[in-house]
């Protein structure tokens, strides 16, 4: 007879072949209404596990306001806070669409979306462009004519020439860049500097052969150049594309998505296919940017962005950006230890993102919620930290609530109470 | 009474503070004849130190048979030879003229030069731009139609192309460069590709508003993208930029140039200004790119690019890019163990080029002969293998022979012989 406990293990070691397969390449960047299925005009996407209006945080709100004046559907704040409370208008999570956003997340029909497509199994994730280096815009929780006019040249702008831009070089292979970005010191969440570079310098021949003016292109690559940070979105799409063909693996115990909307913090288990398990958004320890800011300011750990944590990226892989580690004061030593900590609670490791000073192992991968729960300490999810009322005020780590997993491991023993389980 | 170690101690904290003082800024790319004091329309500059036509390896004659056509200097390579071996011709050393070259080093009249200034001592450097992924051209030895044909290109489009956009971004401050690509696993010699992907991001915004056509800036940026090694020679201009101040600094024992020419490799040090200490230029351990090559078909190690581990980057700093050293079999613990050598025959650190797996400790600078002769273990270069015929068949890692040091030695003890002396 077969313990259950083989059964989980069989079925967690194929989530991490599915995830490894994973061959997620950029191919596009399209208007959001225009390929996200189900996506109307009246449509407002958010980060995190699913959210009513009245339990959103404000910088969730500003965004949501932001995007309904953007989009045309009121004419000033007020009109727009009447809408967005009515009922009338469709509010859900990123991820019930296939997308994923950066913080608040907020994704509207006439943004532009990245589109990755995971070749190995065929299926397509989303996200809108990453901002920018500005510490303002609906992602960040504000909504001024700034981030309006913003979102309207990404919109006009920066997605028509990036979409034909990797329609001329066929399409970017983000497993590859990834890899590769990580060998260069990031981890790819807090740190896409390595992977912004390497996207643009790929782009630029077929960019510079476009049919588009000196100004666009020279705003564009500006653009480029001013924000490292930039691939983080074409990454979270990335990571969004691969998870997918990982859930519904029966008896698998491993996390497929980890989200947060600054209220309750998310996750699935590939056993338990989209259901939602939720604990407290928890506190960031936070850099601030400046001394004006402490922690009441602060909107609790909030965004989409920590599916590259449940990829094997970011908080899990500090000993591959000591830069990272150090940015909150940490040694290396301590980068080490962390990453070590992720290798304990993970199934698996990803064959072709390598740690060059680990000798080339594989990145942990695969979120195991027992051992997390056994060992007592929840994956790292690097950050950024938005004002409670909105904007950009500095970056962060957060630590993932235990309630989340075990929520989730309370209702997988459920699904199998006539088999013995145990933690 | 001061004792001599006494001087030399603070002659060697003085060279190494002039290195680390140095603010390499790349300023501009333009025709070495305009631009490089005392070179003419018969000048052909080589690497290494002097050497006369008889002497020279096969493949540095090959490349200054190229230059002759390149330059119509002679209407075939019979005509070219007889002018080579005439003596009518000036044939000398980079270093002499304030410049370096790879591999067989030849720079001549029209080519384009990356020009370097020290910004904080106003010293001016030169290196023509690396001939990119092809295995052949003159740097390489080798002098078919293609390869006098992609000189021409650089000289007619990549270099005017790379001026303008250089003019436009105001310069690029290679030491905050250098510093990131280090960051991002580039040891800056075998490894470049951080380098070269950062150099194209920051230069895009502005070639993209050059008055150039989309064809001619389609085929720089392709280029750019072809060769991860493009930004060695800009490094190797930054290098030589940095190393001509501390020169001449009394009672120094800091080695201020290394540079291969084939046949012997050269050493200056601080104390001894321009004199040339040699010794046979070694064999290279190569990783041949086909099995068709054998030791037998290589070249001595040669070029001028080991101004980089003068500064304490390449061979010093495997650490810092375990890639390098894995790519020759080794692990991490050796890459450590190589990086920890170094800094016991350095008189100090770089302050802003820093190794984040070791706690950002900065990088081992400026190698002082006495300690590596005491040791008994002399410098790693990295570099790359050419045939004994020409063309590039392998990259490498080659030792500095002893031979060197021990003459530069014996020459400084001479030039101190009343003073007490022990190495």
């Amino acid at each position: 007879m077969t313990d259950i406990r083989d059964n989980i293990d069989r079925a967690n070691q194929k989530v991490v072949e599915r995830l490894c397969a994973g061959q997620p390449v950029w191919i596009g960047c399209k208007t959001a209404v225009d390929v996200i299925p189900g996506m109307t005009r009246h449509t407002i996407l958010h980060a995190g596990p699913p959210i009513e209006w009245e339990r959103m945080c404000q910088p969730m709100r500003n965004g949501i306001l932001g995007a309904i004046l953007y989009e045309g559907l009121a004419s000033d704040v007020d009109e727009a806070n009447s809408l967005a409370s009515s009922g009338r208008l469709t509010l859900a999570p990123c991820h019930q669409y296939g997308a994923v956003g950066g913080m608040t997340g907020i994704t509207s029909a006439s943004m532009p979306v990245h589109i990755v497509r995971n070749e190995a199994f065929g299926n397509l994730a989303y996200c809108v462009p990453h901002e920018g280096a500005s510490p303002t815009g609906f992602g960040w929780g504000t909504y001024d004519e700034g981030s309006i006019r913003h979102a309207r040249w990404m919109q006009e702008e920066l997605g028509p020439v990036l979409d034909a831009g990797l329609r001329g070089v066929g399409g970017i292979n983000m497993r590859q860049l990834i890899g590769r970005a990580i060998q260069m010191g990031d981890e790819d969440h807090g740190r896409c500097g390595a992977a912004t570079t390497l996207l643009t310098r790929e782009l630029a021949p077929h960019l510079v052969r476009l049919d588009v003016s000196k100004d666009v292109l020279g705003r564009v690559f500006d653009f480029l150049l001013s924000a490292d940070i930039f691939a983080l979105h074409v990454i979270m799409a990335a990571a969004r594309s691969m998870v997918e063909p990982a859930k519904k693996i029966p008896y698998s115990t491993v996390v497929t998505t980890m989200a947060r909307n600054g209220v309750e913090f998310g996750i699935k288990i590939s056993s338990l296919g989209d259901q939602w398990f939720t604990g407290p958004a928890q506190p960031i320890k936070t850099v601030f940017f400046s001394p004006e800011w402490t922690a009441a300011d602060a909107t609790p750990d909030i965004g989409d962005s920590s599916i590259v944590e449940t990829v094997g990226l970011g908080g899990l892989i500090h000993a591959a950006a000591p830069a990272q580690e150090a940015a909150f004061g940490g040694t290396y030593a301590e980068a080490l230890r962390k990453t070590e900590e992720a290798y304990a609670f993970c199934a698996g490791v990803h064959e072709a993102w390598t740690i060059p000073n680990l000798d080339f192992r594989g990145v942990p991968l695969g979120i195991d919620i027992r051992k997390v729960l056994k060992m007592g300490v929840t994956p790292i999810l690097d950050t950024a930290t938005a004002h409670k009322d909105g904007g950009k005020i500095g970056i962060g780590e957060a630590r993932a609530p235990r309630e989340a997993f075990e929520a989730a491991l309370r209702a997988f023993a459920n699904s199998h109470e006539a088999e013995s389980i145990d933690a």
